[in-house]
């Protein structure tokens, strides 16, 4: 009964609501495929055709073949300030594993911690079965900032992990603690032997990356290298590339400054920490990220396309090293929250606001 | 005949030339192996017992018993300011496949490019067999700096190798060129498919990391991250963290300036263009490097051990990031050419001024 009341809150695209617009590289035309959402944050596709969707409030979404019908089974989620239900993983062996990788917020002693959980979706596609925790961040904070969190499965097998800092900014160097850093995981949660603290004493061996401040997109490219978008202070949103091991900075370095207009640390650069690949001033508030196959338009081969809360378009970056070459932007990119390649080639991106999931189509 | 010369010409260590020396953490003794080298330039352990020393000027020792012998069967050399026979790798499945891998400066059209040959090492170890050249860089130069060449195996079983810009600054940042690259190779010389610039038009599909100046030292870690120093201009030799596709930055930005005094490119930082972990002002002329396993000294553990050839000492590099906390020196330590973990944990390193091997015994 519930599914069904959930089926008619959400209404599947109509052919007319497909618009066109003129882009750089060509027109494209935007077709929804769902609205009614309520503070969507996440798109996962399942190899048969269905779209997972996760709503920020702890609601996870199936839509596939004009119906959409909720999920239950989740993990306990903490919904508070910029945490809830998060992103959303299916991973490539999913067709014989069914497991499906969520993150959200999860209730901790005097807060909540950014967590992972994992369960195997039914056959039907509306029970997850067996979720459980399989990582959780070292206490989180009473506060509901900076939860991250995005998920990649990289082309190693292994699951990257983005988690923020929680607006706890020393512990984004301190490597005792998860906050502010890139995880890398094996498919159980734990640590695999080769991450680059495994043996450095007091230090949690899932991290992979450190001195981040709130990283909610991340993407594989096409050579299997894993970046990172994250939310800096003022004028200081980055893109990075994640190398094992290093430190790229927050607090000590950093683009942007505080909202005072205070400089943050020491300054832009600093032998040791890593530079971004490039930075937004101002802040576009990014969300989201994905390398483009080319497969649906050549000249998007390689690009990374990105969200923006912030000022409601998508950005479009390419070249080496990544710049933003185009801002698309139309009535459906509004607080852009996530976006993917689907497996149709198109770009799938959510909007927060208009609480929808589209896709857009090259013509 | 002429392997019999030699043999009188390299001198073996007798005991009583170790010597006692103070260092922070701990006294060690220094240990003549071999002397009677002219402009020795690489160390390769073999897993006999044996080891291998290459002079610049194009002879390859095999060191053994109390007996040094001559290699024949190398590669063509050209011998012409810092280019000549350089580095050695021998892989971790010597035993079976016998493989020594060389880099050298080979002749070319109007010039010498950085090469990398391999051959078979002959039962006795005297003799390279079926030697051929297997990577070659693109036109290098007709002048006689900056060849690189390191060489490391990386866990990934592929032969990471340095390769200098050649005083020609702007190919650093050129991927059509190896200049001033760090290249990734199959065994066989070929380009893994998951380089990073595989599918990059006309980019050299071995390149793996590019904009460096001249990287003569080349290290893994114990976490299997590839590590390397470069001579910058003045002011500014490097220690970099390698990164899949990263840029280096070298000539667009650096800590050095040019011999002028005047700065180079844009400064020290840029989005987009790798910080080093650390670098030297002034330059030290780093050459070689070496993590150490802590087998002989606990304190010594994940430490880089670096060679200067300008100030004549060893550096030890320590903590995260990395940065130098101890210059040991003595009258042994004079242009410290190549530094080595040895089977035996002690510290092997080539004096180039006195044309000697040593070991570096914890006490």
């Amino acid at each position: 009964m519930r599914n069904l009341i959930a089926a008619l809150i959400i209404v599947l695209a109509l052919p007319e609501t497909a618009l066109a617009l003129d882009t750089s590289t060509g027109p494209v035309r935007i077709e929804k495929v769902a609205d009614g959402l309520r503070g969507p944050w996440a798109i996962g596709f399942l190899p048969d055709g269905g779209v997972l969707v996760t709503e920020k409030r702890g609601r996870l979404w199936h839509i596939q073949d004009g119906r959409a019908r909720r999920v239950a089974g989740l993990p306990e989620v903490a919904v508070q300030g910029q945490g809830g239900l998060l992103d959303i993983l299916v991973p490539r062996d999913f067709a014989e594993s069914r497991q499906i990788y969520l993150t959200h917020a999860k209730p901790q002693a005097g807060g909540s911690g950014t967590a992972l959980s994992v369960g195997r979706l039914s056959a039907d596609g509306t029970r997850l079965t067996g979720t459980q925790v399989i990582v959780e961040m070292t206490p989180g904070s009473t506060g509901g900032k900076h939860f991250g969190s995005r998920l990649v499965e990289g082309r190693d097998g292994k699951i990257y992990m983005s988690v923020g800092e929680r607006g706890d900014r020393p512990a984004a160097q301190d490597l005792s603690r998860h906050n502010g850093s890139i995880l890398r995981l094996n498919r159980d949660g734990t640590a695999p032997g080769d991450n680059p603290f495994v043996d450095h004493p007091g230090a949690q061996p899932e991290i992979w990356s450190y001195g981040h401040r709130n990283p909610q997109g991340l993407a594989m490219d096409a050579q299997g290298r894993i970046w990172a978008n994250e939310h800096g202070a003022r004028g200081g949103d980055e893109v990075n590339l994640i190398a094992k091991g290093a430190n790229y900075g927050w607090p000590i370095i950093a683009y942007g400054r505080h909202y005072s207009g205070s400089q943050i640390g020491e300054g832009t650069a600093k032998p040791g920490l890593e530079q971004p690949v490039m930075y937004w001033d101002p802040s576009i508030a990014p969300s989201g990220m994905a390398f483009h196959s080319g497969k649906t338009r050549q000249a998007w081969r390689d690009n990374a396309f990105v969200g923006s809360l912030k000022f409601d378009y998508i950005a479009r970056l390419a070249g080496s090293p990544l710049a933003e070459v185009e801002r698309i932007e139309s009535p459906e990119t509004r607080r852009v929250r996530d976006i993917r390649e689907g497996p149709d080639g198109a770009i799938w991106f959510l909007s927060e606001d208009r609480g929808a999931l589209y896709r857009m189509v090259p013509e």
